[in-house]
């Protein structure tokens, strides 16, 4: 609708459309959504909307048609060779362009598919019929690459670019690059005015009490943006600055950091685990986890970081009792008198673990993940956790609302922080 | 559009929006729209798209505006008390109703706010500003209850129900099954007509060996549809059933399942862990894991079902070649000679596991996740796996490709059937 060359100020739109049945029932979690959203994000395009639409052809045809609109559109899924696969011949419907078989295209998928079948064992004729169907794109479009038989297409139109891309995550990612290198998405990019992007975050502080401060401090205003969500129990403050509004911008920040100075932890996106990783690093400690609800959350965390294995050894999940005395040593009077969830077996639990792996510092996490094994006394959500060092140990005890694995996912989340503050107020020893 | 009381036998639509700025920045990977997404498909509606969408006031608004147009829109998020919440007033503007404060609504999240301040020992003020706003709700809305200080809403139009729930996936979560209660929403779904679904889920077969069963087997026709799509390296086939259809759907359900009947692992849609666990439980056997580079994640999908500690004992994460050696026993001659990621290392870290766990079958992993650590010999996703019980073991040796994440993912999915394979096949010892 609007005229992407009315003004040099405007950052360019994008809208990304994603489509498969199994996302609009919900068996499944669409992840190519966030990762293109963060791509343009991270590239200064304004994301209208994210659209997840099955492969019910009507749909997907009305939702491409809105995309065209944008002034980038990414489409991801529906490239594939069954009868589902509908993307490629739709997008052309909506373009009002023609199909045509692209012949070095062709020959390129026929290569793939035998050398696939050879591998699986598998005959090449299950192949061949989707062959020609995967070859076929819209008048005008251009050709990314291949990722398995699949093949990355963009096409432009008075001005404006769609690019569709396969659905599996690892091809849609493997062929970004050359979505991005390409000409039609190369000046889309070009028209992004600069703009700027500050953060803040916050662990333990209401998100009530950031708004007070927000609006206390004037609020939005003179090409400042500023939006506060609340994720996995952190609470993000990000700020968009328009140029020359620099100095409000230092005004909002400033305002917003003295909400509650001790519970700023980062200026930046750096997952929790890699800043624990980093700090563990500085300071020369090896980290290790003994946990019992979390079930291996917390070293799934730390394991995710590449390059993590120079500071995390590893990991005791003590689902049983009977690990938690042999292996981390928690005594038999402790899991008599005050039981496995409490405050005494994680501590045992991160002394253990600590000596069990070898480890300068050890976080333990015990508790109940629910939805059974609650009590009065200990209650579904109740979690004990223990950061224990060199020089000294941090204690929790946090009650957390939720099902089962909001449970484990806040509880990982309180382990990582509980690291970072042991971690942040370590007395480096001379050694 | 289409007149929802038009015939009987149409499944009534949905759509679901879900509105957060932080969502279409690809910051965060939304929960709501899949929750919602598999609670109306479980209740029999077809869903026609799930549309994510920022809080800017303009698109928002066009996007419930679509909305309304659907048999039932359900809207996430947008409910708090920041000025960037705006979901009730573009609700209310949509559907060209006015906004008005419902008093006793007001009362009830007064108090809320009030015990909320004084448990977190914050100031009443900061929340004082939000409670007229939360309290605010289009003309001829019902409040469905509060979660946190966020109603949620159902606003009912010529037939047409939209439902408003708060955007944090425990709080939606938390007022789903009182939306479902509630009589607008009641009204949409006993318009819903019968209708039947089957599954059939497969692990080691590939998508074109799948689609060529069911083109050989004629197709889709009459009344059956039939969706295949590969999830985390397992594939799955989906057959919707009209009413009059059954001998059809059987028809190509035995074409699907006689594809690769070794592949064949499930017809329903438990998860391959819950899978594990009650062949287990079945055969009394107690369950472990060791685990190099997924780091945990076998544990964490293990303890991630309700009741899994009656079969799975627990993991030991070893990350470090130390850990392996002292806590696994794994040999350093075979640390020397074959290196940490080998067949004889993952034989040895699964015996070390049953061994130092106490559990009858444990399973290993060991590989190269990446980023970096591959070679030409070791490439990056190779990975090598062994499940070990009293009466056998089955290794195995794969290479997958894609990023860390995919890759960890990946392996602990082959980690979990391949437990499967060994306790299918389990010979039961009398003791």
């Amino acid at each position: 609708m609007r005229d992407p060359k009315a003004s040099s100020t405007i950052r360019p739109e994008a809208i990304i459309i994603v489509t498969g049945s199994e996302l609009v029932r919900g068996e499944l979690a669409d992840e190519n959504g966030p990762f293109l959203a963060a791509e343009l994000a991270r590239l200064g395009l304004a994301c209208r909307r994210i659209t997840i639409v099955g492969d019910d052809p009507g749909l997907l045809e009305s939702a491409i048609a809105e995309g065209l609109d944008a002034d980038l559109c990414v489409i991801s899924g529906g490239l594939g060779p069954t009868h589902d696969d509908r993307t490629i011949e739709l997008l052309a419907k909506a373009a009002g362009r023609e199909l045509h078989v692209d012949l070095e295209l062709e020959r390129a998928i026929d290569l793939v598919g035998r050398r696939y079948a050879r591998n699986v064992g598998s005959a090449y004729h299950a192949f061949q019929a989707g062959v020609r169907k995967q070859a076929s794109i819209p008048e005008g479009a251009h050709v990314l690459g291949l990722a398995g038989t699949a093949p990355g297409v963009t096409l432009e139109r008075e001005g404006r670019v769609a690019v569709a891309l396969p659905g599996p995550p690892n091809e849609l990612q493997g062929l970004w690059p050359a979505a991005l290198a390409s000409e039609p998405v190369h000046n889309v990019l070009v028209r992004v005015p600069p703009f700027e992007h500050r953060v803040l975050r916050f662990y333990g502080l209401s998100e009530s009490t950031l708004a007070a401060a927000l609006e206390q401090a004037g609020g939005e205003s003179g090409g400042v943006t500023v939006t506060i969500c609340a994720r996995e129990r952190e609470l993000i403050a990000e700020i968009f600055v328009e140029p020359g509004a620099e100095a409000r911008a230092g005004e909002l920040e400033d305002a917003l950091a003295a909400a509650d100075p001790d519970t700023l932890f980062s200026r930046d996106e750096r997952p929790i685990e890699e800043i624990v990783l980093e700090l563990a690093r500085e300071r020369r400690l090896t980290l290790a986890s003994a946990e019992s609800c979390t079930g291996g959350f917390v070293a799934g965390r730390m394991t995710g970081v590449p390059g993590a294995s120079d500071v995390f050894l590893g990991a005791i999940v003590a689902y049983a009792n009977e690990i938690k005395e042999g292996l981390l040593g928690v005594s038999t009077e402790t899991l008599a008198r005050h039981g496995a969830v409490s405050a005494e077996c994680a501590l045992e639990m991160a002394e253990g673990a600590r000596r069990a792996l070898g480890a300068d510092v050890a976080v333990s996490v015990t508790g109940v993940a629910g939805p059974g094994g609650g009590s009065s006394e200990k209650p579904v959500g109740l979690v004990f956790l223990c950061a224990a060092g060199p020089d000294g140990r941090l204690e929790q005890e946090i009650t957390f609302s939720g099902g089962r694995d909001q449970i484990r996912r806040y509880a990982s989340v309180a382990a990582l922080h509980l690291l970072r503050r042991l971690l942040t107020h370590f007395r480096h020893i001379e050694v």
